[in-house]
């Protein structure tokens, strides 16, 4: 399976807990109708005490293929949730990526 | 349970070949001994054909808690697993995550 991951930044303005709710509770709910989407988890970094963190949240992605991802994200669904994805992430560092399960 | 995620770049003059199957076949299996490790995922990032990845790999690495994560890199095992990231890693970004299986 195909495996895509997502490192998002939170727009300024938004505090850490209003990015992870909208991100859990209005954005999350739009990507899992992607149409060939197997697997789905969103994963939101826990800030360091003393410095902005990196990134606010890790998405993964599972399809079956690389085509399928493309079909998904260029679908009506796809659409939808790539745009309002701008409304809580200032950046997105997308990778393709092969998932090996060591334990 | 408690997620870190580890972003890796590769060291220079390492192929991604090298990289992957030294993080693979010779890291993995040392990381994998850490006491209190519960799951373990090596993500091997697919280069983009027209630039540099921003990381060439991204490591998942499942605790009951911070406090057995912390155990864990301070036990002898983890010493070794650290030492060892310098072979193959040039830099690394590590981040505190709370996981939400959306589907």
């Amino acid at each position: 399976m195909f495996k895509l991951i997502i490192l998002l930044k939170k727009k300024t303005g938004l505090t850490n807990e209003q990015f992870a709710t909208y991100c859990l509770k209005t954005h999350a709910p739009l990507a899992k109708k992607m149409p060939g989407l197997r697997k789905y988890v969103v994963n939101v970094v826990m800030p360091p005490p003393n410095r902005a963190p990196d990134y606010n949240g890790v998405v993964e992605l599972w399809f079956d293929s690389v085509d399928d991802m493309k079909k998904a994200f260029s679908s009506a669904e796809g659409r939808v949730t790539q745009k309002d994805t701008e409304t809580f992430a200032a950046n997105l560092t997308t990778m393709y990526t092969d998932e090996h399960s060591i334990m």
